[in-house]
């Protein structure tokens, strides 16, 4: 093998209901992916970072995501008693950062698939957790509500016993994906969570992530996508993106089933069950934020990493 | 018909796990169905109350919640044009009162059940929203998870949009059930929760409910049974039901998969996935209550009410 290659997709984060446990693999309908593509070959310089968001990321290539999981990639490889084999690595950094569409997890997932292949795919068992945990070096948290369908593709339900289950979504269903040219730092959308909650409001939430869990299960299309909402978190987060009520209500007028942040924002997307809608709801939902925005219509990734070997 | 007699089972809310949206109607596998039953008859004194535990319920009979049923009933029907047929009720107490095992909830259905048999089946639909009405008298909130499995049976998830959903439940499941001989008004078990509650534990609570149904509808048992837990509304409640910690530590010690408060207790309930282990779990979850408990091996309970014509 000369060269190994992994491709991670974008992702939606809590998907409204399921805050800190459900996240949806996106892919584009048409055009590119949006993802990042971490490459591996066995000479060159340690790190190398191209692509159009590039220049997001930090100058010092220590400090960067994509090596400091070659290092817990390495670590894991030598608790069991092998040895990586030398690599040099590309990262293609198709996704912004801060933006509610899963970048760091997309970099973090990438690296470790293009590794593991690279040296044979003798962690394949624990790319998830070393996932969680490449992620957790970012965001403070082993969450996997984004690592989880950008490993896994899919609608994931991620738990905190370190599982993430596939949850059937139904084929109508289009995501409408509009990042509004804003960064929202993880950390930042955290420091506004209340740390208590009402009572009463939290069972309204989990009332609302049992029905949708449910309702998936049953392929009870409607249902499911009126159970996507979040009077809890997304309250909180909304003013940290200017122009969300307006594209929310515009993108609900014009057929959305369901609307929300991606993530912690300041991405944001809308449920479509019916795909003729799609592009006047994705329409509707970009304009509030002027022009800069990047959008398109989605539908759910059902690969997560693909890898390829040459 | 001269007689129209309608029987409604006990049924553990919450389950642990779901609180104010779980409910579960049980029947003990072995002996007499747990439960109440309403008779309809055309003459006779309103309301005759009989049964072993006639004796909790109020002296005043228009304070009784089967005659408020049949008000509510009646109201409904003259709602909708008709007119209800003259009704002598017989209420037999099966249930013991504030016990955490339905009670209120199997008289509300017994009675609407038996009046609606009574007068042609017309209020089949409504059966489920006025049941709920009728559980709002005594509890003073709308909630569905005792009444929605007492009417319709199996382990209902019951939301704020008022629908109950069955989830499917693993056949070798066996629920023992422990009344000990207490009484806990639910309004005294509502007085103890906290209005608010940390976010990482509510978190921890909607996952764990996800994770529950998501287990139920795949039919993994052992995973879905490590779901039935609660962190946050048990441990203040917990206090109300002297002996419960030791009871739950044992029933679990004896080969329990869960244990917890039934409802708002005192009547608490563990999961067996093996039914070999069941009656050692029973013997284990009733001695530190001592003397004077009721207790049975039960089942899941598919049917809810049931209604004879005569």
């Amino acid at each position: 093998m000369r060269v190994a290659r992994a491709f991670a997709p974008a992702s939606i984060g809590n998907v409204a209901s399921g805050f800190d446990c459900l996240g949806l693999a996106i892919r584009p309908v048409e055009g590119e992916p949006w993802g990042d593509v971490v490459t591996v070959r066995a000479e060159g310089p340690p790190l190398t970072v191209e692509g159009p968001y590039a220049h997001h990321l930090p100058d010092d290539p220590t400090d960067n995501l994509v090596l400091r999981c070659a290092g817990l990639y390495a670590s894991e490889l030598a608790a069991r008693g092998h040895k990586a084999r030398p690599a040099a690595l590309t990262l293609h950094k198709g996704l912004p950062i801060c933006s509610g569409l899963g970048s760091s997890a997309a970099s973090v997932v990438a690296a470790l698939a293009a590794l593991d292949a690279w040296n044979g795919g003798v962690l394949a068992d624990a790319l998830l957790r070393l996932a969680g945990e490449g992620e957790a070096m970012v965001s403070g948290a082993a969450h996997l509500d984004n690592v989880g369908p950008s490993l896994l593709g899919g609608l994931q339900l991620c738990t905190s016993d370190g599982t993430c289950r596939s949850l059937p979504v139904p084929e109508g269903w289009r995501l409408c994906v509009v990042h509004p040219p804003l960064r929202v730092p993880t950390a930042d959308a955290r420091a506004v969570l209340p740390s208590q909650v009402p009572l009463d409001e939290a069972i309204q939430y989990w009332q609302t992530l049992a029905t949708l869990v449910d309702a998936l299960h049953r392929g009870e299309s409607s249902r499911a996508a009126e159970a996507i909402r979040d009077r809890l978190i997304e309250p909180a987060r909304a003013p940290l993106v200017p122009g969300f009520a307006e594209a929310k209500a515009a993108a609900l007028d014009a057929g959305a089933a369901a609307c929300s942040l991606s993530g912690s924002g300041p991405s944001v997307f809308a449920v479509c069950t019916e795909p003729s809608r799609a592009e006047a709801v994705l329409s509707a939902l970009a304009a509030p934020f002027g022009p800069g925005v990047r959008q398109a219509v989605c539908h759910v990734d059902p690969h997560g990493a693909v890898v390829e070997e040459a």
